[in-house]
């Protein structure tokens, strides 16, 4: 069966469809709001990991109301929650299997039990965390295991992260997105496929 | 890495097995109060599987203790998690890795995070669950795929499960078992792999 797998490029979504890919038929699915993303980088991850790749864009709208979230927040999260919840209700119209990269550890973007059952409810689709049971430490180290990663600051890695356009779309509404996001985010991009 | 799984016979925790088999060392381990109780039909499931399979014994004083819990609750839940969680501890003595086959629907046993993250800490081990994030359906459409699944009720199976000797030890105090749990309680057992 086919699962459509949420993919940043970066190491915990490139596991998360390794450890699908036994069981599944993987297809990776980048989200971007605008269509002149440069997401050729999170492409070249997918090609490097052998699964088919396809570029999605938000529905109308998505960006202007996680915009007015992430000003009413004064922070994050509440907005990341949503873009990422858009997508996985976007890539549910297409697949009955859904899956991403959430782990353990993670807070954002983390779909509670409710949210998670809702969805499922909603979409008709099963929605799919294999790393959700993994300890950060466990995906670190069988991410290095099989991938080649590189890492650098939200911005400066051309993957398919939200935080960058949502930092873009607050320059255009004329502020600076500096107080709205922590100092340092530290992202990944895989490279290339090891061992 | 050796990963030590904990192992009923159940679907689950062979579907749990299974799923970590591409990426760990994968060792089923079962845990049982008494020697005497009878788990060839487990280590038949476990041979099915093709992976190694040890019998355990829980440390002297676990069924006073889980039984104890059992009669002031009135119900098994605390009892079974107690239980549960003891194994997970033995079980991290001798490996960095202990699995089980927690899904994202079950109740009980379900350690929350900060269990998990305690246990973590106190064993120096990763506690992995690799279907904590499949919904129910997605773990009995896999676990159908892949293995001959054998269903009746707790105490006609003679799977790992910990009721039976939860029952049975309530009868050696002169208690009557059957307010103390669900009436109707499914197990699974696995008698072969399958494609």
């Amino acid at each position: 069966m086919k699962a459509g797998v949420l993919f940043s490029g970066g190491k915990d979504s490139a596991l998360a469809a390794l450890l699908l890919a036994p069981h599944y038929e993987v297809e990776l699915n980048t989200f971007a709001f605008g269509e002149g993303r440069d997401l050729r980088a999170v492409e070249a991850a997918g090609a490097a990991l052998g699964f088919p790749w396809q570029r999605r864009t938000f529905p109308e709208g998505t960006l202007a109301t996680a915009l007015d979230r992430l000003v009413a927040d004064g922070y994050p999260n509440g907005a990341i929650g949503l873009v990422h919840r858009a997508a996985l209700e976007a890539l549910a119209a297409g697949y009955r299997i859904v899956a991403d990269g959430t782990r353990f550890d993670d807070r954002v973007p983390m779909l509670d039990s409710g949210e998670a059952r809702s969805l499922m409810d909603r979409c008709g689709c099963a929605y799919v965390r294999p790393l959700l049971g993994y300890p950060r430490a466990e995906v670190d180290r069988l991410a290095g295991r099989y991938f080649t990663i590189e890492r650098g600051e939200t911005g400066r890695m051309p993957n398919g992260d939200y935080e960058d356009e949502l930092r873009g779309g607050l320059r255009e509404r004329g502020l600076d997105p500096a107080p709205f996001f922590p100092p340092v985010h530290e992202q990944t991009l895989v490279r290339g496929r090891q061992g």
